[in-house]
């Protein structure tokens, strides 16, 4: 297929298209650092603007699927240049998916004010979320240099952010076994927990598709890791 | 663009992928079934084969996607058709995830299995499957049929499911509240129900899609309702 004429223009509008999903991305990296603050500090106001911003991220995933499609319909790209449009959707979706959790853990402030604290909880919390940024943060790297490497370094955080989810779904099972009035808030902080896992994932999921896009073919042990870490802590959900 | 000419071609293509599409729902819809099954009664072999046919679901997705790409490159489809291509790849990532979530339902029966009994939970989480695996079917039937009526009916049927869901938590909260020996046990049937209920919401995205495809515009509500569940019951997560 005639790539050659095509090629400049197909450039033009493809980096227009990855400079909104940079933009998205930097959103949504803030939406994860300000919700985790916001349930941390238990600062209603700060969990609310990130309520609010999450309109703006999804406004930027239809805008983006928007250029991809118009790109393809213009373009017509072959196959290479066609998977890496559709890898610029992936990451889009996935960068909504993440936004959505990190709405989600802004909306808990509010009820975690009302109820028994669980020492170390929030800060723990924060930990996991700030790894979770950095995974956010890499892999969107790792997409813009196109470096494998970097993409897979991402996909080996992610287990750490497991182990960490673990470690706290057993912590917060000994509190509600200790005390049953630590059961309803652990049992929101337990989402919590899982919501910042996910975004994890989510973040991996990323890091896979520079992977693919780099070397062709998804990682080898993409859900063999998935099944070890169910079988870890059953907990999980991959 | 030249529509017309490509038209027919188009049409055996996107016909083959929508196959490929319905095939995908059927082994999905009889996994939720077998998983929810295996739970209710503890039948670990059944389990074992959900866990086992994840595979096959979402190798059919990759296959979907590879033909979705071909089609696009090889007929460059203009606007309807693209969105049409589209909308295709995004009922099989939903129908994959949808897929990923029975796997994990099969993975607890196990675990389970070497747990306090919750009376009444296999039943009821049952019956939740259930009107999911019918939200699904109708949702596919309606993007067969191109029924926006039906794919409206499947979302407000979501808020049923989101109902069972909210119940079933309360139900769970006052067996770990009435004694601590029902914690690990009713973590875990949590979990199941929660990932029922996102079960239906990706039936609800696909509905939304179908709604999407055939009015060219996202309905409505969309987003409100996921608020009002959320305020409903701060346990939901989106």
């Amino acid at each position: 297929m005639n790539e050659q004429h095509i090629l400049s223009a197909f450039d033009r509008d493809l980096e227009s298209a990855q400079a909104l999903v940079m933009r998205m991305g930097g959103m949504v990296e803030a939406a994860i650092s300000e919700a985790a603050k916001a349930l941390e500090t238990r600062d209603e106001e700060l969990a609310e603007k990130v309520r609010l911003g999450d309109r703006a991220i999804d406004a930027l995933e239809e805008k983006i699927n928007e250029e991809a499609v118009r790109l393809i319909a213009l373009r017509a790209p072959a196959a290479t240049d066609l998977r890496t449009v559709l890898t610029v959707m992936k990451i889009a979706a996935s960068l909504e998916r993440v936004g959505d959790y990190a709405k989600n853990l802004a909306k808990r402030a509010h009820v975690l004010g009302q109820m028994a604290t669980i020492p170390g909880a929030g800060g723990a919390l924060r930990r996991m979320s700030m790894a979770v940024v950095q995974m956010l943060s890499d892999a969107l790297d790792a997409y813009n240099t196109r470096d494998a490497a970097l993409a897979e370094d991402v996909r080996n955080r992610d287990r750490d952010v497991d182990q960490m989810y673990n470690a706290l779904f057993r912590e917060f099972l000994t509190h509600m076994m200790e005390d049953p009035r630590n059961i309803s808030a652990c049992m929101h902080l337990h989402f919590i927990a899982k919501n910042i896992e996910r975004m994890g994932d989510h973040a991996t999921s990323i890091a896979e598709q520079v992977i693919y896009l780099v070397t062709g073919q998804m990682p080898e042990e993409a859900r063999p890791k998935a099944e070890s870490v169910m079988t870890a802590g059953l907990e999980t959900e991959d």
